[in-house]
């Protein structure tokens, strides 16, 4: 809230007055002491102190005390105004009694004696205050939302989502982008979502779909030339409701280049989101250079692809360790000859925690279906590295060292065990991991930790369907010599699975900001690559045949990203609910209570969009 | 098109050359003569003098020559690329021969000599060209808007589009204004237009409305508190597609302040227009304060609420003239005796037109479904003013003065007469002032004149009705004492009828851009407003019961205007056509030809969202 000034210097004095104010709420200062003033707000709070009364009056820019008593004509009319009514004073402009300023308000040096006074907007008794911070349930909050944005946080937080996308408008603009509006209603998109659809008048039984995100308008837009695409996009998905995302609509910062290596792509968006998050991280360190983790390796040291590196504890393979013949822990050793792995997470310091820290993480591993986690606590005995805890005695301490060494484990920490199938072992590697990290309090939340993730593979074995199927995205452009990939058959089944696609994530604090990719741009080579997957040229022209069409006609090399703009307000606002950076969010059943949306259609409506209910029987 | 140098100063050598481009297309100069190149581009023209080829290279930044002959290793492959491939070059900036520089081009001093050559993108035969003028049928275009895109005067258009709503942006803020976003999935809007409707999946039988503006939620956002709001904001309406406006979507320059008047909105928002429309004018003259026309006066002097100024032209009412005894024009003195009135349009320099213009005017008045126009020519005889035409004779020397000096007609000037009831002469009149003012080419076109229409009634007799009824936005403030309104009773009718309402227009060129009002904040003056309009407080509630509970909480006074962006943007590119000035607009039966929207629902889909189809009977 900074305090504008609205008629600069100019003395409130009839008729150059203005109507409702000569000052914000949040302009006057102790240069304005002797003066008259003009204030229109809302009646934040009222004490009656005997004869006298004290008005706060607040409005977008701050907070002006205002005071009347018996001795000035306003005194009735004041003493009839409630918490919330929008009243209009004229007064004087007078310094605070010694003792009573208040340094924390800009406007904390003065007072206003209230001359006159007139109500603007009368205010009903309030199912919520504005004044206090008490907690309302939500669905009071969502109901009345025009009284709860009132209040400071929340007022502060929409400000503050509004001045994070005028500086990623600032950014991507300086950055040579130039912004552009994809439409609406359109066609269904191939985004794996469910859409939101929307009759048609003029085409019985056709229906629109707004857009999960703008991918083909933005690609259509390189194809048609225009080389620096963003957009602050609306983007609507048909999805229950989470924490982080708004059931139905959110915002991206949609994102495309043309003539461009994935490389070009991470020098345009690096220096956009490090810059808007050093403008608002309020003292948080912002990572500097973001490190960049290919899918593997994140896969590998922190068991997730979106590894929040707040957390210092890193992940190794210790396989090989366990599978040495000297090794006698059976348990471990039954996996690694079942094809699995055994992953190691240190856990810093742990050594001084009591017996029932690692009673805990093993109740919560179980929990988490693993059969537990084995650990050794290393300690320092004679300059030597020593393990002690229930799976020590199986293992030789030459090879307790080499685990050690590989976890980056020193006296007084200690290791955990996940084995298991790669892939789960992994998964809980990396839960244990956070867990760990939490529970020792090794995470510097002080700052918004960043990283690429790189070299996703193309294509997986499907299990299910024993066949090679994507892996991600179907439209990325593999990372391959393209002759080569044209020639590959069927017996290149190895060489297909170890193949990347250049496709990236970017990732804060543990959270997944968008992917993004190089699109595969040439038909013949997107055609390969759905045949290699086992989908036929019918699949490929129905999932996607508008775009197809464009990128036989001279289409350039492209590619993109599209970070979350709501994920980057809650980051920088510190807010774990999307509802909390969102001017008029749905609740988590999809309904705006404050405008009763959604609502029932007349038969009129439903008859011109072609279209009958058919409703699920009522339960008996 | 500006020529920006993606990599500044560097000579483009392995392994420092980018992977498609040293420099854009719009970037070489004289100075780079001697240096090596990359560029990447479309093929925009491809020329064979024989043995030698040039191939004109364009992408978003400019266009450069480039040239091939058989001394080229890249020879072979350039002989095979065709119009709108996408290539990648390597070559050495030379300068071109004497003589053949081209002056128009920034490029135009240098070519390229084509030392290597890759394709990135073919294109296969193209449905329409992109080098050249050739008109190309209206369906072609929207099926490959990619392609039509690529063309110059397109691709401009839509490049001007973003730097004005740029340019919008950035003046709203530094008028203090901030930008928020509204919700898409909403409630039904009492907008007055046919909504598009979302049918919800979480409940059944209900469905979400997309916005027609975000008229309530920016007032919303007023009640919340924030003072100073606006948003490019994107708008939907079921309506049939007009040239001015696409069917479907749209935007506006949406706009809401708290606390201030009608004046205070003109001073926010005039200098934003007029500021935008200098900047993007190109030489056209910009109204530099804008005129405020009442309602009743443009009615008056243009018969229209949406004058157009640039047409000089101004009517008079010469109804007192015509009623005078000495006049013997039956016809007029008719209608005058049955309430009706005589306008006057004055048509400059009209005397020295032959019979046929006077004619053909008559024509046209006749095609409108009036009886004709009468019309008098003045002429100079003597030092005296006499008037000649077929109704001239009719009209007394003295009174023919009277009507040439309300009229402003001189000597060489003509005056037609447009009666019958008021509303019916002054919109015949209103067409007339357009048609004389084209036929005489007095318009000076080369600027933009703007007006605003203020004091708009707040009622009208509904004669159908034979009610009080609202005359335009039943929700702008009367512009009438509050506790006189309140206390106003059905002997009041014609006070009633006399009431202006706190409501405007911005007008340019004679386009309407936008209404705007200050808002009824009261619920008391709302509730009465339309008790006098005859709807009960049912009715209110019905419509607009969400506003209301809010305006019952402590609502500041505010108001605020919404200007169509769409539309700013058509004017500022002299083009006539809405699809000319929209990335990827739908054609006229709200299809998009290019994604197939809209398109068949699956079964599932339908199932999902609880509605069946209900198709119209096939004709037989």
């Amino acid at each position: 809230m900074n305090g504008a000034r609205l008629v600069p210097e100019s003395l409130p004095e009839e008729p150059a007055v203005h109507r409702y104010r000569s000052h914000t709420c949040g302009a006057l200062r102790p240069s304005d002491v002797g003066g008259t003033t003009r204030l229109s707000g809302w009646c934040h709070r009222i004490r009656d102190h005997g004869g006298v009364l004290f008005i706060d009056l607040r409005d977008h820019y701050g907070l002006t005390q205002c005071v009347v008593d018996s001795d000035s004509k306003a005194f009735k009319a004041a003493e009839g105004v409630r918490s919330e009514w929008v009243i209009r004073i004229d007064g004087r402009v007078r310094q605070r009694p010694a003792g009573t300023e208040n340094p924390e308000l800009p406007t904390g040096a003065i007072e206003v004696y209230i001359d006159d006074l007139e109500v603007l907007g009368a205010a009903a008794e309030l199912p919520m205050p504005v004044f206090g911070d008490v907690e309302y349930p939500e669905e009071t909050r969502l109901r009345y939302r025009f009284l709860d944005l009132r209040r400071e946080k929340l007022h502060a937080n929409i400000m503050k989502r509004g001045a994070i996308i005028d500086a990623l408008r600032r950014r991507m603009r300086d950055g040579g982008f130039f912004e552009f509006q994809t439409p609406i209603l359109t066609a269904s998109s191939p985004e794996g979502a469910r859409d939101f659809l929307v009759p048609s008048r003029l085409h019985p039984g056709k229906f629109y779909a707004l857009p999960q995100a703008p991918q083909q308008f933005k690609q259509l837009t390189m194809i048609a030339g225009f080389d620096r695409y963003f957009q602050i996009a609306p983007c609507f998905r048909d999805e229950d409701a989470r924490a982080d995302r708004s059931p139905g609509e959110f915002y991206q910062l949609d994102i495309e280049m043309s003539f461009v290596t994935q490389e070009d792509v991470f020098q345009s968006v690096e220096p956009v989101l490090r810059g808007v998050f050093e403008d608002f991280a309020e003292g948080k360190r912002v990572t500097p250079v973001f490190p960049r983790i290919t899918y593997a390796d994140a896969m590998l040291k922190y068991g997730v692809d979106k590894p929040d590196l707040r957390n210092p504890l890193i992940i190794a393979d210790v396989t090989d360790e366990f599978a040495e013949e000297a090794v006698e822990f059976k348990a471990f050793k039954g996996v690694i000859k079942s094809g699995g792995v055994v992953r190691a997470i240190p856990a810093t310091g742990a050594g001084a925690q009591p017996r029932s820290f690692f009673d805990k993480l093993n109740d919560w591993a179980r929990s988490e279906g693993a059969p537990g986690l084995g650990y050794i606590v290393f300690e320092e005995e004679g300059g030597q590295l020593t393990g002690r805890g229930p799976i020590a005695k199986f293992i030789p301490a030459e090879i307790q060292a080499r685990i050690a060494q590989k976890a980056g484990a020193k006296a007084g920490d200690a290791v955990f065990f996940a084995a298991g199938p790669e892939a789960k072992a992994a998964a809980l590697a990396g839960k244990a991991r956070i867990r760990i990290g939490d529970d020792l309090g090794l995470s510097d939340k002080d700052q918004y930790a960043f990283c690429w993730i790189t070299d996703f593979p193309m294509f997986e074995w499907n299990e299910d369907e024993k066949k090679i199927d994507f892996s991600h995205n179907p439209f990325s452009m593999p990372n391959f010599d393209h002759e080569a990939f044209l020639n590959l058959g069927e017996a290149d089944a190895e060489t297909i699975l170890g193949i990347k696609a250049f496709q990236y994530d970017i990732v804060c604090n543990g959270i997944e900001l968008s992917s993004g990719a190089i699109r595969n741009h040439k038909p013949e080579i997107m055609e390969k690559a759905f045949g290699l997957a086992g989908y036929g040229k019918d699949v490929l022209e129905a999932k996607f045949g508008g775009m197809l069409s464009a990128l036989r006609l001279g289409a350039p090399p492209h590619g993109g990203i599209a970070p979350g703009v709501d994920r980057i307000v809650m980051l920088l606002c510190n807010e774990p609910n999307i509802r909390e950076v969102v001017l008029f969010p749905m609740n988590q059943r999809a309904e705006d209570l404050m405008m009763s949306a959604p609502s029932e259609a007349t038969p009129k409506q439903l008859r011109e969009l072609h279209i009958r209910l058919n409703l699920p029987e009522k339960k008996a």
